[in-house]
């Protein structure tokens, strides 16, 4: 893993040294935490950020990744989400790393020792307790600072994902921080109130009639809430709304139809597979037209199974390691949502990520039929996703958009990401990126032609993204 | 793009330059038109051939893969299918080719430029205007006709795509010109016949009745007409019919309950998807019954979801780039077809493709299972179409067809195209074969035996289709 | 194909030459007869090991994947199943052979020739009765009885596939003979007692109901049985069962509406696609809580659909080359019966093989979340299976694994064959296996550890296995 690292040609290695690496990131969508920002949190250990576990509410948050690693090398749950002692766990975690060949965990993690700690041996159980020790010792410089990571990262936007209820105020304090340069902005994610057929719907919709002080009665009376809300976040900043569905729903019903749902969902009674459609499809697209109107990008995320494990998500909670790609039937939802939101000009900027990689292609085309001069690359098929984010995955999904797309105004990578390490995997995309078009020009598939060249890997690497979200 | 364009071995440049490219070609299957061939058309210049656009009816036709390209990169659609001024046009689309690094577009229409343009230098937007003007003048040249385009592309077969009300008045002009030694033959393709839940059915059921005399009451009354056309077609030169699907139905029903629908069909009332199964099943099993009987080969298309975008449908109406890959789960269906028709010993040669990639490994397994000594590789799968037809979706095809298939057998490429400059596509192709045959045996998983390459290259560069087809 | 066929680097080379070609082979699933082992059969020629054909009582049995491949190559039937002379069959088979460039059958077949007949020219028409005398000649020779040819192979474990009825009779006498040193284990194969919806079903009862002396009324009554002959298995050797679905069901019914089912079926009455699921779920839940309760490892293989030919399996009946990857939609199913069985912690160790590649990344997905530390990788994706036991079909699934698993666990190959000489298919995967990690080390993704390469190729070929299945 040196400087050359992924980069198996002449033009690869100057796309990226020259290129892409001097460039800030826009990370336009992750998990982290608002407040941290805002506190400059400081870590006591290098388990607490790579690993989290129990929280002091006693639900569990943490890097399912890691966990999720550990469980498949056999490694007892008490070692993972228990309380063994944090040393023990990363040593079990390093064992686990090293029979983890050709995962991306493996390169996020050595890489993060790299980059943040100055580690340059790849993490193995011999080496796991002086490495351990070394990281937290770097851990109590003040260059370690939520902050500051960022910071070193140059990171010029970091998009959060946020419920409509919260009142953003940490967001609100970092924006009138003027010294800290880096953009921190609230994302709209409103599945609480799309989720009717989930529990804990009506103590939702309860919640938004308290924030907005709107009688929620009807359909009607959600969207008005939410739109209110989505005000409040535009007014404070957000730029996309991001939609996590197990599935794409679209089933057209009347405003009568959809309000009996609604009550009756209100009331605590059961909602059919049809019912949660058709109540679903009515806020999605009010929201999308929405979206349109306010100049949000549109984000949405299917194709998962969350929660698959009942004895252990009675345990540990959601988020906690057990989410598996979906099976879907769901394109023609997509696409009669798209083109109803087209018919009337209220089709908003589109991202759209399936964590099946099965439909990468299909995206791939789908897209292009949507496509507008509001923005080169209007509709987007967002970066390989979660579990497709590895190097594999990675290459399969720019080769489809290649084929398929004009790779040339793709938006590029985001981390999704709980922790404040995880910025090397911007790094990682690039390289990737920079290795995938340099072997094309050495194939003779492309020019070597470098203000093309240069062209290409800006814009994927940082230039489309400002364009796209109006950064 | 030198003369070793994709060919990165010894061996697949001695397969390439000593078997594949002096071969003739076979395109059996494009959407050229038989009446532009007979009359010899000359282009004014590159946007006609290239572009397209707003015919003389009112109609939109041209290359929709270029408009594609062009609103994927957020050119408007005034300057795409409207009235901009075409050398405008051009420049936009060299621009936004550039962009489109890895699409297939890039190398097809710089291969176009060069093998008859002779311009050697990749279109940029700063040599735009001077590779138009070049273009043009070169298109005044008589080497430019349609007809001496076609020689001088080596074309020994063209089959186009007909419907079966066409009285092949232009096949039938071509074929007497004796000075004119390309074959140009119709294919016979039934779609509106068998599209019963289509606007425009019942209209198409009376032209039927009208050019065969035939009065149309019954379903046995339209596959008596379509066999009349059938033969007409068969004297006319035809080797092969068509069949544009979405997917594949299959749902056997009695002929007085395919009547009744029938029936409602041409008075106008509404058909439901399960009747539309019935009645295309029982039209769709009866033609392939005959074209076992007539020696014709039956290629199926299918896994398309067309015209998805109802706004610009409205516009520009159909094949005018708003289609996508679908998703089926219509296998099972396409079995038992080909099982009932093998039962009785009527299943014609077959050439199945599917627009969605994931069918690949799938169709490589089933076209095994319904074999025979007929002709070796009876049942085909098709070669990489349409969204597929890029180098990846090439590779991935003829990976997965030499994994699970004998794909020395295989009757390689067709252009599916409406362009006579497309045959490049094949050179495309070929170059792609050659080089993943010479890979193999550079790496040691095939002997270095000429006898055996050259049987195989020759095969499914011409040889195959030639004899499959009974050329 | 010297010695260092597909090792394309020389930590491939050192890895497989030094690490995983010496250690024994466990062969935990395949389909030989364990009286041709006691028996030590000998072949009279070459196509009696390669080919079978019609046998004594009429049926059809042989390599079918053989057949297939000559079919596809156009050889009439009569010469691949009929009474053609068997010189004739080998010389067609050796010509269509040729032609199945990429096909793993050219790789298996000139294995075997050269690894156990000293072949080293690849099989072609021209060498086809030379080679076909030598290896008759050759066969002779005691040292290619059964036994041998398992010796030679250092076979350490082979897991047939065994019928609950089955007496078990010439496993116990190969346990006896202490000679032999491979360990011949029964594998316990339920699926006639689970196919409610197939004929023959109310026959297969009877025979477990003599068989066990049971008198079989109701649902419990069958598992009763099972459970007896599972006991009597495991006695015997076994380790592991084996289900052998078209699809995974899930559906939960009441003991009395399975009971209602049940007993239609024992009387001949229809049975719907629902009732069918609800009475397989039922056994095969309680079966895989029998396989956690006596440490059984269960391997569930779907995605099949079988016999697709209906005019070929009249005349040749199962298992003769008609067999076609399914599409599915059963993940949710697949999901539902790991996460019911774990909620009661008797989730047995499970391996999961679907024939359709498409789902690879999604089972790499689901079994991570359901490990635990009962074993590592106790929830295992079967090896690339049947058609996917190519060359391209490993390293796909190889890749998807090391992305989204911890790979290093692994538990690697198995032949799935009935032919004594397939052991060479253990060689093409560690060859594949060394190649792949060696590719990873040398770009750098991956250090260059020789520890860590050791304890993953070692684990992957032998030692994963060897733990996994308690041997």
């Amino acid at each position: 893993m040196d400087e050359d690292f992924l980069l198996h040609n002449d033009i690869a290695r100057h796309l990226y040294h020259d290129y892409a690496k001097p460039l800030p990131i826009i990370d336009y969508h992750c998990h982290l935490s608002a407040k941290d920002i805002f506190m400059d949190v400081k870590f006591d250990n290098l388990g607490q950020i790579w690993f989290g576990g129990r929280q002091a509410d006693g639900s569990y948050s943490g890097d399912h990744y890691k966990w999720r690693l550990m469980r498949s090398a056999g490694v007892p749950e008490e070692s993972i989400t228990g309380s063994d002692d944090e040393l023990s766990r990363f040593k079990q975690f390093a064992d686990a790393l090293t029979l983890a060949i050709g995962n991306p965990m493996y390169h996020w993690c050595n890489l993060e020792l790299k980059r943040y700690f100055g580690i340059d041996e790849p993490l193995s159980p011999v080496n796991a307790e002086d490495i351990w020790n070394k990281c937290n010792e770097i851990l109590r410089d003040d260059d370690m600072s939520v902050r500051n990571l960022i910071r070193r990262s140059n990171v010029a936007f970091i998009g959060t994902t946020d419920d409509p209820t919260d009142d953003l105020k940490w967001h609100i304090k970092i924006g009138e921080d003027h010294e800290f340069k880096c953009e921190v902005r609230p994302s709209f994610r409103p599945d609480k109130a799309i989720s009717i057929d989930k529990p804990g719907f009506a103590e939702y919709i309860d919640k938004l009639s308290d924030v907005t002080g709107i009688k929620i009665d009807s359909t009607a009376d959600v969207i008005e809430a939410l739109m209110q809300r989505l005000i409040f976040f535009k007014q404070n900043g957000c730029v996309a709304a991001d939609h996590g569905l197990d599935y794409i729903p679209h089933k057209e019903i009347s405003v009568e139809a959809c309000d009996k749902i609604f009550v009756k969902a209100m009331a605590g009674g059961a909602i059919t597979a049809d019912e949660a459609d058709g109540y679903k499809t009515t806020v999605l697209t009010a929201l999308a037209k929405a979206y349109h109107k306010n100049d949000i990008v549109m984000k949405l995320h299917y194709s998962t199974l969350r929660n698959v494990n009942a004895r252990m998500y009675d345990r540990l909670g959601p988020d906690t390691g057990y989410d598996v790609m979906a099976q879907n039937m769901c394109a023609g939802n997509l696409i009669r949502l798209l083109s109803k939101l087209d018919e009337t000009d209220e089709l908003p900027r589109t991202v759209i990520f399936s964590l099946n990689p099965t439909d990468n292609a299909l995206i791939d085309t789908l897209i292009g039929a949507f496509q507008s001069s509001d923005v080169p690359g209007k509709i987007q098929h967002g970066p390989a996703w979660w579990f497709n984010d590895s190097k594999y995955g990675m290459e399969e999904q720019l080769k489809s958009m290649a084929s398929l797309t004009v790779l040339g105004n793709f938006i590029g990578m985001l981390t999704d990401s709980r922790s404040f390490l995880s910025y090397t995997r911007h790094e990682y995309f690039r390289r990737i990126l920079c290795n995938l078009i340099g072997k094309w020009v050495c194939d003779g598939e492309y020019p070597n032609d470098d203000l093309m060249l240069r062209r290409l890997t800006e814009g994927i690497s940082y230039y489309n993204a400002k364009r796209y979200f109006g950064i």
